[in-house]
């Protein structure tokens, strides 16, 4: 077994497609340029282009984007397995800036790189928008979180939703996961205030559903935190491989 | 010249690639299975499965998810070219509703017959792609409006949109288009109150920026309405052929 079937990024394709020794040499190919980043210093800038995409391998990074106000809106969290600038590469100007939110690992991937690999093995392109796919309906869900959620269904769905990401590359189960978010970055990803975070997740704590305390999450009732949030895990696709 | 040439679909993907005659006619197969629908009757349903992806050729489509109080927030519209529900056909359930606004006609793309365009022609899958990512831009972009813009840049921002990706598909210019949009598809997509909507189109209109009246968008000062917008259309990228 190589490097690359261990991989977060193999691991979350793997529900998608059966990946042929083929592929995964394609697969472990496009890891090659390996890079690190440290924590807080944006990767890319919005506005940026000709810009590479990156297989993220370890860390999370934020993305987001910038108000004229001096405001930021964070779109979504990536974590391991997940591309990042993968729109952006194929759009050429990047729409958002992503910021590591701690030390990170990640593979530089070209454009050039990712059409050699579609032309070797379309199945590989056909996992990478199911991949892109995913974070397209994680994007929805978000909007309609902020459009008709209230705070705590909101803040429910998000942690669950992490835990199932999580869950697919190894990194967490049903019953938590790391997660080195701020309640800085809550509030900017759910659209409230820092202190309304604090209250919403003092309440879901004192509820005996989910603690998220020391950069841990502890989910001590999965059931009840699932009927609060309405989570259907559906978009997500995580039921295992559509192609053999 | 062939009749897929002049396709919406076709006239889109050229912004990204320049197709080939043998992407063209790979293109072509991919149109061959034809339908109409008939306004206001659902075409895939929210939690369904095992459904086909379409490109629609005309008319006017709105996405939507349901929630659970029965409200639906509308995620985004889709005009010819566009694919309705490529993202539910890799993920296997939809995770929401496709609604014809008018009649329309759209030919009924398989997993399967998605799969061999991107065997035959690595490039196409790319556009695709392409096209996936566009789509998710766009989400984004109604992501950040519905969290941080006020309500008559959110409007600005929306018509403005439109008017990019209609004249994207020779459908419309900077001056203006057709639209069949009633106040209550914008409402519903834009987080407002139907009353909300009607008045924040009058101020639109007062102010000489910009008339929707009798399903026609008429843009009086397109400089004005993308100041008030902040509308910047780079993550549209319709600047011409990145594959030549």
């Amino acid at each position: 077994m190589t490097l690359v079937e261990h991989s977060p990024l193999t691991r979350k394709l793997s529900a998608f497609v059966a990946l042929s020794e083929v592929e995964l040499a394609v697969l472990e190919r496009l890891h090659e340029r390996r890079r690190s980043f440290v924590a807080g210093r944006d990767m890319v800038h919005q506005g940026q282009s000709s810009q590479a995409a990156y297989i993220l391998s370890a860390g999370w990074v934020c993305s987001y984007k910038l108000q004229a106000d001096g405001t930021r809106q964070i779109v979504d969290f990536q974590v391991p397995g997940d591309f990042l600038g993968l729109r952006s590469v194929l759009l050429r100007t990047s729409d958002h800036s992503f910021e590591p939110i701690v030390d990170i690992e990640a593979a530089e991937v070209m454009t050039s790189d990712l059409l050699d690999a579609f032309a070797q093995t379309p199945r590989l392109a056909t996992a990478i928008l199911w991949a892109a796919s995913r974070d397209e309906a994680m994007v929805v869900e978000h909007l309609v979180g902020i459009g008709r959620r209230d705070a705590d269904a909101r803040m429910a769905h998000f942690l669950l939703e992490l835990a199932s990401r999580l869950a697919l590359v190894g990194m967490g189960s049903k019953d938590g996961y790391d997660c080195p978010l701020t309640q800085y970055h809550l509030a900017d990803a759910l659209g409230l205030s820092a202190v309304h975070v604090n209250r919403v997740l003092r309440q879901l704590r004192e509820s005996g559903r989910v603690t998220f305390r020391d950069g841990h999450v502890t989910i001590h009732d999965h059931d009840r935190l699932v009927d609060l949030a309405e989570f259907d895990p559906a978009y997500l696709d995580q039921i295992g491989p559509l192609l053999k």
